[in-house]
């Protein structure tokens, strides 16, 4: 599995809107490598006979699909067992908004279990014994495998950017409620944030634009070095060597190509957040999942019916408590943009994690979804093992395109050193 | 129709726990007035063959739901003609958190087409040539005309507060996300917000807390007045004589009852947000409805359909602004309450007009709706055409309790001052 046999959803949009390609040739990109690997990959929940080209700026680009949005073309089991034949009567918003721009759904991908760490069948494709990471598995591991240019999926905990980084792909969680999540099957309202997956920040860029009309794009024509900083914080120790030694090289080389790189020490107020994430979702997982533990408690996995069951002596003070110490660190967050464009740490402690029982940890993702800042993986390397290490670029709230543009620097800086 | 028509939801549910009334037995208590009065009133968008009673503080009390939450055992139209037959595989979060305390579902009651403007069948049960208010029509109506004790609804602009004033219910709008919206059908997303309809703010206070365990219950033993502002501002010269010489009643009573009565003129930064409400709801809407509009514009009303046409000239600029413009708002509104407990002003420009082709005007709520802030509207007396006068109490963001103790204060103080 190499870069290489990654689609890049901005070229085959410019092939397409240039007429050098239709855009029926260009839905048949991904259909060789789903043929020979999907049977190995276990991508998708659903793949579609059959692809119809759109029309607009994404005419020809297949998005896949996690399976926690609704489709109305397409069943929409949300990875449970409690619904294997569920057909939507509408479209998720987003799903909608895609299609508007042209975008052609390429399948449904596995999720874990709602969207929470109950494993899929899916395989990392750079090496089928390790997980791909989650809840977006399908999504991450099908841009990787080269099945589709582009995907949807979402973060709760570190949904998009662990699985990005696992499979090596990049991967953009917007700030929180940017886009709209009418349609997704919710887990907790709090932290849901949808995201997207692509071969590169420059073409998430320009699908998340696309779709949306906002002023997302890589500037091209921009070669001005992001100033850095390298936030470290209390949880760091968790840091595997291979990881820890792909940052200093990182933080090196953008030194060297003229980036200002500083530390960052996670401040106080913002790393008191981290023991809010779990009382948050926690408190608000057995009210989203209401009707399913009432009535059909034995169709969920027993890792999940425990999980709803526990959190139940959350009270709505803890609840409060939690919302108060996320909002005081949201506010503190402002602070940490004094002397930085963008923070740099890593998308997760190490690698993917040899086994396929679980997704790995979202340790390094959690806190910064719930502070709703937009982050966006990139790949910055490979371990013994051959498998991607990431590392995510994470701007202040609402500076998305900063972000992006500062990922792209990153991955553009990284492929000149490696050439 | 006299307030004594109303069901007590906490009167049945005492009734039902200290066994004097068995839980079938009371959720016949509506039956009658069904009987005599739903073929003229049309409050149903459904209404089941058979009651069931269930187990827990709301056993016996029957509760109406809007029509735009998801059940799985009844249709959910949205109040659209796209979905006539559409049944849901999942109970809305809120429904299935008032099935688990107990509470018996009275069936689905009519809302506006996607809780927009676009008027449904229900009438005003004072008098059924003038309009319920919308969008939760059937909820305030049903509870008004003595169909069941307790109604859950929601608000976009003024939908809890003026359907509950023009019926003469109490009308609570919780705090912003206090309770959760999955399994609603969204309209705008930063702006829906669900609420509860009952006889009295008690009622609510008791519904409230015993299907989300937040202490939410009325203090009956406290006798404390409330420091109470009222709430002046450019709008007011919309505000009807009735409307305007029933506020100025309750400040005299509420003063002579011992409580402080100050005059709040609206502040600048919080007026300003007046203008946001509109980009917010019209930046969402066509993104929220994006399938609807894009599959079957031909079955939403034309006024809708023009509407999320028209919308769709809103920029992510101009949404953005209006969304830095309500931020900014929401935080002047901590100076609201220097000094006062509770704000008072109109829950509509007046009492409900003469017409079944609208709902009435959402201006008096559509700035608390943005602001995040918890509304309870109280019936303070009766127009020329005997028709209820509603005022909204409002407190600080999280107060929700205290919104609904000074509602119910001033509740005992005008039924003590009547009698």
């Amino acid at each position: 599995m190499s870069k290489n046999s990654m689609l890049s959803a901005r070229s085959i949009a410019l092939e397409v809107s240039s007429k050098r390609m239709t855009a029926k040739q260009a839905l048949q990109a991904g259909q060789t490598a789903i043929d020979a690997a999907e049977s190995r990959l276990r991508v998708f929940s659903h793949l579609p006979k059959k692809l119809t080209a759109g029309k607009g700026p994404l005419s020809g680009v297949a998005v896949g699909i996690k399976d926690v949005f609704d489709t109305y073309d397409m069943p929409t089991g949300y990875g449970s067992k409690i619904y294997p034949l569920h057909k939507p009567v509408s479209d998720a918003a987003l799903v909608s908004m895609l299609r508007r721009a042209g975008a052609t759904i390429a399948g449904k991908t596995v999720t874990t279990e709602f969207a929470w760490f109950t494993p899929g069948a899916t395989r990392n494709p750079h090496n089928p014994a390790f997980t791909p990471g989650g809840s977006s598995s399908g999504s991450a591991a099908g841009v990787a495998a080269g099945f589709f240019p582009a995907a949807i999926g979402t973060q709760t905990g570190g949904s998009i950017i662990r699985p990005a980084a696992f499979c090596g792909v990049s991967g953009y969680k917007p700030s929180f409620r940017l886009f709209p999540t009418v349609g997704l099957k919710h887990f907790s309202w709090s932290l849901d944030t949808i995201g997207f997956f692509a071969a590169s920040a420059a073409d998430i860029a320009y699908v998340a634009q696309a779709c949306s009309g906002r002023d997302l794009a890589i500037n091209e024509s921009s070669r001005k070095a992001p100033n850095i900083g390298i936030y470290r914080s209390s949880i760091d120790d968790l840091i595997s060597p291979d990881m820890e030694a792909a940052l200093k090289s990182v933080a090196k080389l953008a030194r060297s190509a003229g980036a200002n790189v500083s530390t960052i020490r996670g401040p106080k107020a913002i790393e008191a957040a981290r023991g809010a994430h779990a009382p948050i979702q926690g408190y608000e997982a057995p009210l989203s999942l209401g009707d399913e533990y009432a009535r059909n408690p034995q169709k969920l996995s027993k890792k999940l019916r425990d999980y709803l069951k526990d959190c139940q002596s959350i009270t709505p003070d803890d609840y409060d408590n939690a919302r108060r110490t996320a909002n005081r660190a949201r506010k503190a967050c402002h602070g940490l943009f004094d002397k930085c464009d963008v923070l740099l740490l890593p998308s997760a402690p190490g690698t993917a994690p040899r086994t396929l029982k679980s997704t790995g940890n979202s340790i390094f993702n959690q806190l910064w979804t719930l502070m709703g800042l937009p982050c966006v993986n990139i790949c910055v390397g490979r371990d013994e093992n051959n498998l991607p290490i990431g590392l995510q670029v994470i701007a202040p709230f609402g500076k998305d395109k900063q972000a992006l543009q500062a990922a792209h620097w990153l991955e553009m800086m990284l492929a000149n050193a490696e050439s």
